[in-house]
Parts: structure tokens; sequence; C-alpha cells
């Protein structure tokens, strides 16, 4: 039996909106939610992807998220939003948001939107992408259960909220999206399943102290790169994701993955500047393709091959799968076959 | 001979703000200056404080920078300004900027502000603290000379770049302002005097090697946080001061220590968002109350005792040295006698 499975993105894709779409939600919608997903596989980021479409399906199932997407304006300025997600599915609220941000943006120069009332969006470089490609420079992020503790602390307030941002480029734009931690906790268990240790300053104990036992960091938290300073952007993710827009805040998010009753009140925060009301865009792109020339032609460090810029490594695994498929893992393969039983859809894969 | 000099804040100002005087600044603007600087060592980042005052004193006689505050509107939105800085002092530019910043946000939602030809700040929370007193939500920043290697290289690009971030609260705010380095160059070259050997991860040396040898880290570049996600942080925010605002980026920032002949064109962001257009003032600042409160009954990690919000060390060290002095170093203190008898100011410290 293969270990991996190699499966064409677009049969993926139509595969997991086929799913979504049996829970009631329209087809532009679902179609959404799958490209967000196979988006994330596509880049390498599994985390974010089609392995995340049992918990999705069951909580549309359970209807602890709205299948029919809605919002509502809580308040608009020339310049911002505060848009209630009505607990819809992410994805949909985070792709309806950028686009209004944009739209926005085009006429004000930059516009702030805060999100309350919504649910995990997946990958937060999905909304980023699509306002670079629109001549946006953005920043996005979201807010999640936590799982960073403030400093001097061993428990979680915080999650490893993301930052990410994107600037217009020639082609891909130059794109960062960041968890705030050192590391994800998948490497430290993955670290413990493999019977490895792991470095100092990647976790911490549940009792605070530093460890190189991954069954002991498994049991604490990871730790924020920058020890306070990771910290720190995580806080004010959840600053202007949770308590600027009126969503739930650090451990008041409800969890995604054991509450089946109340929704997450997940936030999330888009910020779009036109670069064209500051500089032409073609010259700031131009500027951008410089930066990048002499960023790639540096000297290397020794067994060093190649410098990258944000972002680039994940647009060439994107190029390089959509034209060699993906690599799916047997259990999520053997998950998603098993999401086509249980919901009555043909498993295509 | 003391090692340090107990200085009062508000006559080190004084004194300050006549010498920046001398040099043809108005009053209120070498008042800014002066307040900029002294507020940096109120709040123990004296990188930024008193100790850059014979740089700029320099850079004022030597006309490099202009001692007449001047500012140009390139282009203005709604939400937006593209601000040419006209290659005044930093820290009048950013005041103007961040207060102009701060009208636009009241009427729009929000604006972003980008400044091109303009000069170093100072230290960034200087603006932040003023926008969040003002109820915005607030992102500012600069970008800076070489100092950081793009991961995989030993060579500097981008400068350690200032995120600074601050959020209203009943009295003082959460406020971060951080470079996206592991530990300020300062560290390295401390641990190198005193002989101590650097914990790997500060600095790489000149062929990108890690090191814990200082001397060797001297000569290389100290590390961004979190390997690439630093990096990342520090580009993107040269490309928002750089690149958006029409400044100069990267490398060729021109250097402020030994360049008198060519402006340095450092380029500013600022971001205001109206909290008030989004949720309630107090609503607001009552829930940063709650988040604040629960972060610091955490329970604590061994040899901990206490744990603190984002700004919260130097908002308590502004608050007793304003009442018990600043401890200027005798290099500095001397290095202020010095100016007075270059300058022409009487030395009242």
């Amino acid at each position: 039996m293969a270990n991996t499975h190699n499966v064409n993105w677009e049969q993926l894709k139509a595969y997991c909106q086929k799913l979504v779409e049996t829970q009631g939600v329209p087809a532009d919608e679902a179609a959404i939610v799958a490209d967000c997903l196979v988006d994330a596989d596509l880049c390498g980021v599994e985390s974010h992807g089609v392995s995340r479409m049992s918990i999705y399906m069951k909580r549309l199932a359970t209807k602890v998220v709205n299948a029919k997407y809605e919002m509502k304006v809580d308040s608009e300025y020339p310049a911002s939003i505060r848009w209630n997600g009505c607990n819809s599915m992410g994805m949909v609220t985070g792709t309806r948001a950028i686009q209004r941000c944009i739209e926005k943006a085009r006429e004000a120069g930059c516009c702030f939107i805060a999100v309350n009332n919504s649910n995990h969006f997946g990958m937060a470089s999905y909304y980023a992408k699509q306002a670079a490609a629109e001549g946006m420079f953005v920043i996005c992020g979201t807010n999640a259960p936590p799982n960073i503790a403030p400093t001097g602390s061993p428990k979680a307030y915080v999650g490893t909220n993301p930052w990410c941002m994107a600037a217009p480029a020639e082609g891909e734009p130059v794109l960062l999206d960041m968890a705030p931690s050192v590391v994800a906790m998948g490497k430290v268990i993955l670290a413990a399943k493999l019977g490895k240790s792991i470095p100092e300053g990647w976790a911490i104990t549940a009792d605070g102290r530093p460890t190189t036992d991954p069954n002991e960091g498994m049991k604490g938290t990871v730790c924020p790169i920058g020890g306070p300073k990771g910290y720190g952007l995580s806080l004010f993710m959840d600053i202007m994701c949770g308590i600027l827009s009126g969503a739930q805040f650090g451990p008041h998010l409800n969890n995604m993955w054991n509450d089946f009753e109340n929704p997450q009140d997940v936030g999330h925060m888009f910020l779009c500047v036109d670069v064209s009301k500051f500089v032409p865009l073609d010259e700031f792109k131009a500027r951008i393709a410089q930066m990048k020339e002499e960023i790639k032609a540096l000297p290397k460090a020794p067994g060093v091959s190649e410098i990258f810029l944000p972002g680039e490594i994940e647009q060439r695994r994107r190029a390089e799968r959509k034209a060699n498929g993906i690599e799916l893992s047997d259990v999520v393969y053997e998950e998603l076959r098993g999401l086509g039983e249980q919901y009555g859809v043909e498993f295509t894969l």
C-alpha cells in the first residue's frame, strides 16, 4: 500500500466542493471553500489544506456553522467596515471581505476591515494573494484559540495568530504568511513520534521550563519568535481581530475541534492600501523587481544554494504541484474517501 | 569620578532643545526633537536617546538635514497621504504626520501615510503613543540602513526596521516597539568588550556561519527573530517605508553616521484606525483591561515574579525616571557638555 496518493488539484477541488455542497452551501461558495483548502495543499501548507475537510464537514453538519453565507455591516465609513460574519464559513466571509476592502481602498486610498462572528478561514495568504493581484499592499490575519503563553507564564493565552502581508509584483507577489511561533506544534508532535529530541527554544513544559523532550513540549506550549516580540505580535493581532472587531479574544474563543454547540466567534482583519495612490503601480513593481534581483544575487552562506524572497518557495511548490499532482497521505486520502461515503458523494480521486 | 550622572528629565530636555535651536530650528520644533530623545532615555531605550544628540547636531550643522521643517503632499486621498518630508528632521516630520493621520482616520475610519525624503525619526513608539492617546489603534515604523541578512546570505540587506503598534487603554496604552532581530548589535559589542561568549542564534559571522564569538559576530550581522520570519517582517516594513513611499530602500539608504553630503532619504509609515468607528472606545478599553487583568493573573514560570503586557516595563521605567532622574553615562554626559561648548550653550546639567 502506498504511503501517499498522487491526486490532481482540480479533481481534488471538485470533489471537496461537492462534499461541501451536500450541506446546503451554494455552489459558488462551496467552490471558494474548496479552492482555499486545495491552495494550501498546493503551497505545502498541509495543516490548512484538505486534511481539514472532516472538521469543516462536521461543523456544517452539526449546524454550528451557517451553511448559507450572510453578512451584516455593523458600521461603515469611507475607509473602514466593522463586518459581522453572521457565523458563516470563514473562507466565504474572508473572500467577500477582502474584495470589499479592495474596492474601498481604491476609492479612499486605504481601507481597514475588522470582522467578528466568523469561523476558521484557512490560510491567510489566500486573501492577501487576491488583494496583491489587484495592486494592493495588504496586511491580514485572524485570531485563534490560545496556544502561545505570554512571556513568563507557562499557560497559553493567545493563539498562533498569523500575520500575513503581500506586495504586488510582476508575476507572483512578495508574500509573508507567518505564525508568531518558532515552530508549529505539529513539528513537536512529529519529533515525539520519531523518538527525536527537539532543539531548546521550540517549546516549554507545562510548568514553563525550557525542554528538549518533545513529550514534555507537547504538554506545554510552543515558543513565540523572539520571546516577548512574538508574544506581542500575537497579542496585537488578537486586539485587532478580537477586541476591535467585537469578536472573542484569547481564551474566550470557542474551540473548533470539540465544541459543536457554540459558534467560535473568531475575528479577522484586512488592511488594503492602494499602491497606485502612492506611486504608479508599474514603478512600484519595477522597484520590487530590483529588490528581488539584488537579494537573489547576494553572496550565499556555506551550504546554501539559493536565497528566497518571502513566499517564493510556496509559489514554486504550487506551480510544481499543479503540474505534477499533490501527494496526499494515506490518512487524508482515506478520510476523504470516508467523507464521500458518509455524505453520499462518489469518490473520484 | 562617578560612572553615571543623575539628571532631571525636564532640564535635560530644555538643554537639548537649546542646542538644537542654535542650528536655526524653531523653538517648537526643537522641543519635539528634545522630547523624543529624552522620552527614549526615560523608557530605557538609550540607543535612541540623547546619546544621539552629537550626530543630530552634526547633521544639522553640516546642513545635510534641513533645519526648517517643510513638507509637500505628493498625493492625498480621503484615507491616504504620500508625504514628502523635504529632508526635515525626522521627529518633526513624524509628529506632524501622525497628527494628520489621526485627523484623517477620524474622518474616514482609517488612514495610511507613507513618508519619503525623511531622516532618522528616533523611537517609533513616540508616534504610536500619541495616536493611542487619541483613541487610535496604530501601526508605525521606519526603514533604516541594512544590518539584517536575508535568510541564507551572510550579507545585510534590510535594516532592523522597527514594527511598532499600540492600542488605547485606560492609562498607558498597550505598546509594542520591536526590532525584528533577536538582539541589538549593541549587545554583541558589549559581550565582546566584557570578553564573554554569546548564545548561538544571536549573530552570524561575515561568511554566514553561526557563532558564539562576539568578535566574529560583530564582523557579521545579528540574526532576525524566527529566521525567515524576522527577515520577512523587516523586508515588508522596507516595502512600505521605502518602496511604497518612493523613498530609498535596503542598501540604497544613505548612512547617517558618515555621509554628510547626501540626504538619507529614509521612509516611514503610519497607520491609524479610529477605534470608535468600530466599537465604543470605552468598551474597547474595558476589554483591553480585561485582557490585561487575565494575562497578569496567569500562572508564572519558575523564577518569574510578574508577567508583563507589551510596553509595561518601559512605561513603569518612564514614571520612575521622571520621579528619580535619568542616570546618564559619563560618556554621554561629557558629550553633552562638549556640545554646549561647541555650539555656545551653557551646560546646565
